[in-house]
């Protein structure tokens, strides 16, 4: 037996007593008479003490040969520590070691394995065994694993089944791109990994399984964007004989229970905001409602003077950040090259100062008067301190810069605490986006999304303004989870297809199955998902998904741990009769 | 709403409520002024009622019109049932329904929705969402969801943590074929599916994790045989700071809680037997130990006389079928002709009667006399009433023709009784074995896979003689779960790769990052994997792993409901940078 005890156990109740432990050297002072070392397991430091005239001799010798991260296992006795460490919950004891193997030794590893480590991000995905055995790494994914166990417990006591959906599948040309798999058994044919398993969460209802999940990792070969993995986890969900509502009772019950039972956190019930009504308030659909500053349309109070920036524009909007009155000129001037860089891409900004005699002072004085100032203060909200910013434009690029500078501010203002959670429910999305590429409208969630009942005929009139019965659950700013209620009649699955440009040979070919499956009693049904990976790091209080994955590819796809991808074999390709078609350039 | 309730919940207590239901029909009985009609979801079924006088006319009329597996829903009021149906739960009540709304319709089915349906097996993988809505089908999938959550709940209150490891990896020649996944922004690389995460598990170890277990799909591109799945789900497991007692431990403790949990079954501890005893009593490395029928060695007391047969064989081994003296002639010429079907391949076999009175009567009695034959029935166990059956030959065959003859005679015999649980822990198995085509010994486990302690020296001189660390549960005669201790050591792992014939640049360039991170201090570990699919199906009493996967593939790998795998798009070949390569014949 290599322990009877892990580091994190032993209390000053276990004094006296004689225990084995194991694990790494974290920490050594060689004293030369006496040696402490600190060992370390996944469930905390355990002090081993050495001392020349309690120790035997060839312990101390081999005591003082370890290195860091060397694997030991030592015998001894549980004793009272002279100096307590009351930070450490071992802190009242120390071992005295009576017997040392060293059970494998360590090169010196290339960073140190530390809450604040030296080691930079690449080096530590590249040994990313070693990251994790770091604090925050560890914790991480334990955290992951309290996460998922807690929604699995939560839906299955509420009658959903977890039922595992098939990996290899067929390829569908809609929506981002298909990782795909050759067959080596039937030429010339392939697989493909799942970009979710919708089609056949949907099979599961005209199955009659009722209530659904699945926790399943889902792939998606697109260009990667900074946090974003080519296979990524969801919390898969689907339900039958259920209105919207349904769907968002049920899933505000199972995020309110992860808030209380994760973070401790009691959260009231959710507020809901329609998609136009979020885009309006906060130029986005997934608004941080834990802080203000919500858009003010300034154009009544501001087109009305010689400005003709205002004057020729679509929309004039503005914000008022708490406090920035404080904000120096350079500051300002910063805050103004921010929106103006390539990502943002605002011509200029207008601000004014909300001074605190009551007085305003803008960067367009010479068009507006105190009284017009006034009137933004009032539209904006803006309060004596607080610094009016203004932009202006087209209605779509307007909203999402003030967005982005929104966010940036409230973040440099630390009003996006990880600790306070702000769940919303966005609804009545469009069921319709344009694409410019293709000038065509394209389905915005996917091509099963029901129409709101009766706007099936706007589809010919107006199709931008047919709202669907689609929803996502947004938590501090961040889509957490989204989904619909279903087409569950095939006549308007037909139409549907219809509508977003496919034939009816490719409707067949893609989606026949399902297709035949709606012919024989399928049920109204809708469902969520929940993307996992995103979820589980908010509730972590971070924002980066890829420290809450094990094993997390880089910006190129790559795993640069086990070094892949990589060239296989000729022979694997002879198999799968497959040649590789590489320009020579 | 669609509903107040479900199909299985209403009893006589709800008598005189008001009620929403929504279900599929399943039976309908219309005598013109009455019609009863059974209504089904996941729950269960209600009988509902359509009555000439007490429910609307136009009611009547749509339910007159109802066909198989229509979706509808209902409301009505909860009447006690005239004749009350005890075999139902909900069989004290029934629904007079005032309401009725037609969901959906439904073409009939092309085969009954009936726990014994008319459906053949290929019918009902094409329309496999139908083949759900029957019970056994339902059954078997929440059967499936209630053993993974008894299994999650089990390992992480043990301090398991479930951790995801990637599916999108590196494809390794060793083992089974992998499935691979051509890289688009890697030109002319390719990720592959895991064949299980080991070498994940083991970086997990290495990085401190200690107890890990993720219940997770594996993928093996495998000639398929029957009941072979090319995807299927492994609950993988890994352990670090631990001996092979401690693994045998954890997981049978594991094992007696689902046989507990699910099954109601007290199971104490699990017996254990070496490889070689296996081998030596049962003729097989899973031997089914729910009944007897071990083998007799007759060697001794069958090659004294003039039979050859017996006298040129490595070994003579007889079994004592129970009861079997009640043969007829006939039905032991069937045994006969059935051991030497080429799938077994025995030459012939020798039978003797064990007759009430204590005589024998055996089919060689021209060689051996009635105290020959009683030393038989010794050696085998034989009582009277029995028939012994006797094979000889080269040692490995006639063990596995023994094997599935013992196996064949207790199916018919009954002995494997579905609700009987027999585990029992294989122990010691070699660590290396021969591979004809190659000529060359192979690891039995895998590469990893540590020798027992002492007997890394015996690879010289005697490999076929080297035992491993590595042990598999059986339970009722199917392996459903194995693993071994791992090597640790970077050294043993180098001189364990040379052996199997691995260059220093194939290790390398395949398990380079393991062989690194056992330069890190790597923990002593050790691992197991059940098979969820083969360990479901046996606690659900049956051995058909098919009947618990959601959607199986058949046995060409094909999903034949999606109809995959299929071709891709030109388009999608070319951003691979692949060709297709197949000869036209």
């Amino acid at each position: 037996m290599y322990r009877t005890h892990n580091n994190g156990e032993l209390r000053a109740s276990n004094i006296n007593q004689e225990v084995t432990l194991s694990g790494w050297t974290q920490k050594i002072r060689n004293k030369g008479f006496m040696i402490w070392l600190d060992l370390r397991d996944r469930y905390g430091l355990t002090q081993l003490i050495f001392d020349e005239e309690r120790s035997p001799k060839e312990v101390m010798q081999t005591a003082a040969n370890l290195g860091r991260e060397f694997v030991i296992q030592i015998k001894g006795t549980v004793i009272e520590r002279e100096s307590k460490n009351p930070a450490m919950p071992t802190g009242d004891i120390e071992i005295l070691v009576k017997e040392l193997i060293v059970l494998n030794e360590s090169l010196t590893p290339p960073f140190t394995i530390e809450d604040d480590t030296d080691g930079g991000e690449d080096l530590r995905m590249k040994y990313r065994y070693l990251d994790i055995r770091r604090n925050p790494v560890r914790e991480n994914l334990i955290f992951r694993h309290k996460v998922t166990m807690a929604v699995r417990n939560y839906l299955s006591a509420k009658d959903f089944v977890e039922i595992e959906t098939p990996y290899l599948i067929k390829s569908t040309p809609e929506g981002a791109r298909d990782f795909v798999v050759p067959s080596r058994m039937n030429a010339g044919q392939f697989y493909a990994l799942p970009q979710s398993p919708q089609t056949f969460k949907q099979l599961l209802m005209v199955g009659g399984m009722d209530k659904y999940f699945q926790i399943v990792k889902c792939f998606r070969d697109e260009d990667l964007r900074a946090d974003r993995q080519p296979e990524f986890t969801q919390i898969d969900c689907e339900m039958a004989f259920v209105e919207q509502e349904d769907i968002l009772q049920t899933f505000e019950g199972l995020t309110r229970h992860l808030l209380k039972e994760i973070n401790g956190v009691e959260v009231g019930e959710f507020p809901r905001m329609t998609y136009d009504e979020a885009m309006y308030r906060y130029g986005n659909d997934k608004p941080d409602i834990r802080f203000g500053m919500e858009f003010g349309y300034l154009n009544e109070v501001a087109q009305h003077k010689e400005f003709n920036v205002f004057n020729n524009a679509e929309v004039v909007i503005g914000i008022a950040i708490p406090g920035g009155n404080s904000y120096t000129r350079k500051e300002i001037d910063k805050l103004i090259d921010w929106v103006k860089r390539p990502q943002i891409g605002a011509l200029g900004m207008v601000y004014c100062r909300c001074n605190d005699d009551g007085s305003y002072k803008s960067s367009v004085d010479k068009f507006y008067d105190q009284e017009d100032l006034a009137r933004w203060s009032e539209v904006t909200g803006a309060k004596s301190g607080d610094l009016i910013c203004v932009l202006s434009g087209d209605t779509e690029k307007v909203r999402a810069q003030m967005s982005a500078l929104r966010m940036e501010v409230a973040e440099r203002l630390g009003l996006r605490k990880a600790d306070e959670f702000a769940p919303l429910w966005v609804v009545d999305f469009p069921l319709l986006e344009w694409d410019e590429d293709t000038e065509r409208f394209h389905a915005m969630h996917h091509p099963f999304t029901s129409p709101k009942p009766g706007q099936m005929e706007l589809l010919k009139t107006n199709p931008g303004d047919v709202k669907a019965n689609a929803y996502d659950l947004v938590l501090n700013g961040n889509e957490i989870g989204g989904g619909s209620i279903r087409i569950h009649d095939k006549d308007i699955q037909s139409k549907m297809f219809d509508y977003l440009g496919f034939t009816e040979e490719e409707a067949k070919a893609q989606f026949g199955f399902l297709m035949d499956a709606f012919q024989y009693g399928a049920p109204p049904h809708g469902g969520i998902a929940f993307g996992l990976d995103r979820l589980v790091s908010i509730l972590g209080g971070q924002e980066t998904i890829r420290d809450f994955i094990a094993f997390p590819k880089n910006n190129a796809g790559r795993d640069v741990m086990i070094d892949a991808p990589a060239p296989i074999d000729k022979e694997q390709l002879v198999e799968l009769n497959l040649k590789l078609d590489i320009s020579e350039e």
